[in-house]
């Protein structure tokens, strides 16, 4: 059986290799621009944002694991092979590990972590009292997924009063739960600090935009995990410095690697990571997509399936 | 009643009188310097170090408060009236927030936040697996008060093992606990990441040393919440370039404000923070004075006396 992958550059292949050794020791891993691989070969992919076309050409391919929880860059492939399974990369580690991120951004902007990372810079000893104590602000949460939910437990245990909102109603212990359309303005007047861990759609695509970011308390703090295509960085920019948003943790940018002449590189009140919020080790990755090889030879049904008719 | 207020310098006074007001109205609040006062008719005394010997020209002060947790720079004035209950200021709040502050602490070592925030400084995407997931490494946390029980819970519920190292023995649900000297080597031996909330006292001057960072497993991370005098830096730093420490999270230093010119501020591995940790408001703390001033005014103990015996 072989496995070819896209996910790191060739750099990282001898690594997946090692990973994938100890977890699917029968399996061939080998890097996604090989010569030496026969596309008619290929069983299964490992990809992040394929070129388009490409796994069209492997005949025999049985399904395709996506190398991070997102498949939109898979799925924007318009010859994508119908009707093939494809797995969204979503090992338990990728939640607990969200959920880290997210309560590390709060913290973080709830400390001023940004302004203590320029005084530092400027070796400079900037008293402040730290902005907010952590019930002092309520953190909505939005994206009720296995994602939101471990992030709505982990800041309540921290002390964190927690609201959420999905499209459709869930339920989510001790965290007052909003849903769909109607109920948003109601859910973001109650967001000091909003954190966006919706899924990429149709529905998502330039939603982190002034008319949104208006409807939050004055002075709100933001926390974007979505998708980099949900948000307009220049109306983010404009709200931070006009005093509607305080700061802001944004991990991830519609274009990506984020150029180094973005003003939000610079900007004082924005913290920029690169795509790590939810980053699982490789070694986790690999167990998880060997794990799902395994059920699904012997017959049993893929976990996380991308859903054309949801859109993630 | 006459308060005089020294902290956060005689810019914070208007801000002092005014949570004041709001807690104690009774109470007269005047600035540490201020000509106008009359030392003999000073009731009460907020402080930060005070300069060696004011206090006792102040024959009728009938208690003394520190203005944060750690009152060391007020017993070391050998002047000190003796007998006199000195408060330290440890309202519910600073042990949240040094929790809180704990938590964002370690994250950030285990999420490589550091190398986050010099890569932002360059504009450079630097996209790097984060170094840890919060399960993957223990923290060891040296003190048990307060601040290190609700330290400890927090972490617990971020997913985070604990384990836990004191004078006298504690008991922590969840947390395996150490006590005394005897079991301090077993309790280093498993911190991956030591958090020191312990008190300035003549026993842990100096402790957080080259030996005692030479029993940390290698590559541990620390995280210095407690005072300055407890460290050597120059040994941190050389811990940190030998690989022996992986990173560091230091609120506290021996000169406050660390000096321009210190090494710690560029250092890669360094996250400095200006004693920032468990800063509770100006607000909660005069809430937290007031109350205390009312319930020695009503003949009942006041919380949080300075012990000589104990030394904090």
């Amino acid at each position: 059986m072989i496995l070819v992958v896209k996910s790191g550059g060739e750099k990282a292949l001898p690594e997946w290799k090692a990973c994938f050794a100890e977890f699917a020791p029968g399996l061939e891993v080998r890097w996604w621009d090989d010569p030496a691989v026969d596309p008619a070969q290929v069983d299964y992919a490992l990809v992040w944002e394929p070129e388009p076309g490409r796994l069209a050409r492997m005949p025999k391919l049985r399904a395709i694991f996506g190398s991070g929880a997102g498949v939109d860059s898979i799925v924007a492939d318009p010859h994508l092979p119908k009707g093939l399974p494809l797995v969204r990369c979503v090992p338990e580690e990728a939640t607990q590990r969200m959920a880290e991120f997210v309560c590390w951004s709060v913290l973080a902007l709830n400390k001023g972590a940004r302004r203590l990372a320029l005084a530092q810079a400027r070796a400079a000893w900037d008293y402040f009292e730290p902005p907010y104590a952590a019930a002092e602000r309520t953190v909505g949460i939005m994206g009720l997924g296995a994602m939101g939910m471990r992030s709505a437990e982990v800041l309540r245990a921290v002390g964190i009063p927690v609201v959420g909102w999905s499209r459709t109603r869930k339920s989510v212990a001790g965290v007052e739960c909003f849903a769909g359309a109607d109920e948003l303005p109601a859910f973001l007047a109650r967001s000091e600090v909003l954190v966006c861990l919706l899924p990429a759609t149709p529905e998502t695509r330039g939603l982190i935009a002034a008319p949104l970011l208006a409807r939050l308390p004055r002075g709100a703090g933001l926390v974007q995990v979505g998708r980099g295509v949900q948000q307009v960085l220049p109306d983010i920019l404009a709200a931070l410095d006009d005093g509607q948003l305080s700061g802001a943790v944004l991990d991830v940018f519609e274009q990506e690697p984020l150029p180094a002449d973005s003003p939000a590189w610079a900007h004082p009140k924005v913290i920029v990571t690169p795509h790590v919020a939810s980053l699982p080790s490789r070694r986790e990755r690999a167990r998880y997509v060997a794990g799902c090889i395994a059920r699904f030879e012997r017959g049993e049904p893929l976990p996380n399936l991308y859903d054309p008719e949801r859109g993630y």
